[in-house]
């Protein structure tokens, strides 16, 4: 099968950027096709770029090439490097940006890209994308072998991305955690998993405390946002398989005045049994 | 002909919700081709989306599939459709967004998309453009028969878009209308098709009055807003096909304080024939 | 080599405008690949597309056709033309927009589209894009030839864009110069290029001042901004190969209080040598 090139940076859409990358890849391999997986990534922002590589790859084919290139060292000695993973080939800067990613699916082999040979001609200081990323994809899409892109170094020589774990206390029923992405409509994505959340066991309709800061909120675990009042706050399992918090038809980020990074605690309140 | 996917959603450009729909497309169906019409709708304004599919989709060739998704819905019981019309095969949620385009070129046959072998295996509660528009639309460019995809449903009982016509007054020529369509240049679109203004039939040059709120402006009528000074309003039948006002170089929606769905009325100003 | 046609316009991504073109395209030519350089050039800036399409056609395959729609003149009786090039085939709007591409990549022909067959039926007054560019630029894909979309014009009977040169001073080692292009991030792209800068000849970290408007500001001379800490300014040729000004991490038109358009003087601080 053809392989795919998916691209993720924090380019944005006024800029020439994106287009001179697909211009790049084009005029080596007229049958590359290009997908955009999305130039919105804040400037600069790697945690955010992993976080979406990490929950977006599975649904791309196997054998996809993901270039990535948020990279606020540009111009520094930072290499730029190749992870090849169980499904996947990975392309960007060794900042971290895709080691979410590499860690989930499986790390194979990791190389320096050092061979001037795949590279534009002239590498200017602050365009990678175009002159490193771009055509090295390009040629891999068209069959050069992984290896030939530079030296294979070892998985533990390059940057990884520190990513808290969320601490689940069964006794008191809470999960300490961290906000990990923010998206458009100010929905609030956790480092909670599905897998995390299943030991408080919460069913829909319970309620659940979101200590944000210096303020607790209120609000009901559901099957999706659109089940609670306009208005109102609502948690749910989000459609990547972690736990969020929403507010229908409005932004939670602004209610709970959280950003990318914050430290939260969620806590199941407490059921008053009746038996008698 | 190879079938193409168009997308119409309200995802925008920041998230990468668009990205990862085009992956399980290309997953499914490695030969389809994926055109963006816009992602740029307003949040989960569903007549927004409907003016545009209905006036977009003859641009495009016979047999292109169209997924619209603007759903404020999702994840509540609202149903998924698939709409054979004349020439086009649309996706979307049964909420109107599909129906002004549906009457405009012929419904044929109408199915509720029930059937689970076409979507992904875990369908998310939030995310039903990639876990079910996007695989269905995918099959379906791979040929699979549209009765395939669910049972087919009587078109009486989706939901429609009320969409009011306007209301022509040949006696005082006047037009009692609304705001259909604002775009990102303030132009100011509305439902009067170039066949209700022909009953007023204003030549190049004379002048109509606006009445929007409780402010009357009066504005030339043009063939396009190029022709009228800098700054200045001009009122004109747009690309579309509709009578639309605009600034030349400027924002009318933000001159004229209006807003989609605002009732505006139109009236030509009474030319004094010197028949002397 | 299947042509490649490259979009360039103001049409912004929350309108269906750059959609529908393709749809257009893709109606006539399936076979059609479709790039967007960008959709992102401010509103009407004609020498923002003109830069744009001057530094960016180089990443291209020779024979890529380049749709430029920058258009404030549209409605009028401004003339769509067509430019084949050394290497290109440009098509727009006679206002400028191709001519710095045009000259540095050397004339070959110029055409006025007045050929109706090869647009739309019916041509709006407001979306030549769709009615005029999109379907001449499939057409010539598929391998129409340049002449039959209308008659050959002089280059010089089309309007060209003033871009004023440099003016190096090389007594007093200062350049006055014109701020060309401000990207996203803030930086400041001027009109000095590789080759003027060495007249000046400034090695890496030394120092330049910048005088615009009234301030002056002191910046290092350097192979990237990264090589200077946050919040400071840098200046550097950049991966256009002009004379750019930025503030790492941080946004340098805001800090200079430029547009683009303004003029700036760059000035080489003297080095005191120390003889001693």
């Amino acid at each position: 099968m053809k392989k795919l090139i998916v691209l993720l940076t924090d380019y944005g859409y006024r800029d020439p950027y994106v287009g001179v990358v697909k211009g790049v890849i084009k005029s080596i391999n007229p049958e590359a096709e290009v997908i955009d997986l999305t130039h919105g990534v804040e400037r600069h922002n790697i945690l955010e770029a992993a976080v979406i590589l990490a929950v977006s790859a599975k649904y791309f084919p196997r054998n996809t090439v993901f270039v990535v290139v948020v990279d606020p060292g540009v111009g520094s000695s930072r290499r730029s490097i190749l992870i090849e993973t169980s499904n996947y080939i990975l392309l960007g800067p060794d900042n971290g940006c895709l080691t979410l990613l590499a860690e989930q699916d499986g790390v194979k082999r990791v190389f320096d890209i050092s061979n001037s040979k795949y590279k534009l001609p002239e590498v200017s200081y602050t365009f990678h994308g175009r002159d490193i990323f771009a055509p090295v994809a390009a040629w891999i899409s068209k069959g050069v072998p992984l290896e030939e892109v530079g030296e294979e170094i070892s998985y533990s020589e390059i940057v990884k991305l520190t990513f808290e774990k969320p601490i689940v206390n069964e006794r008191d029923k809470s999960i300490k955690a961290t906000v990990v992405y923010i998206d458009v409509f100010g929905n609030i994505m956790t480092n909670i998993s599905n897998m995390d959340l299943s030991k408080l066991n919460p069913s829909f309709g319970s309620k659940i405390n979101i200590e944000a800061g210096a303020s607790i909120h209120t609000c009901v675990f559901e099957a999706s946002f659109s089940r609670v009042p306009e208005g109102e706050l609502a948690c749910y399992i989000n459609s990547w398989g972690y736990f969020e918090i929403a507010v229908n038809k409005g932004n939670a980020a602004a209610k709970l005045r959280v950003k990318q990074g914050d430290g939260i605690v969620i806590k199941q309140v407490e059921q008053l049994v009746d038996n008698t």
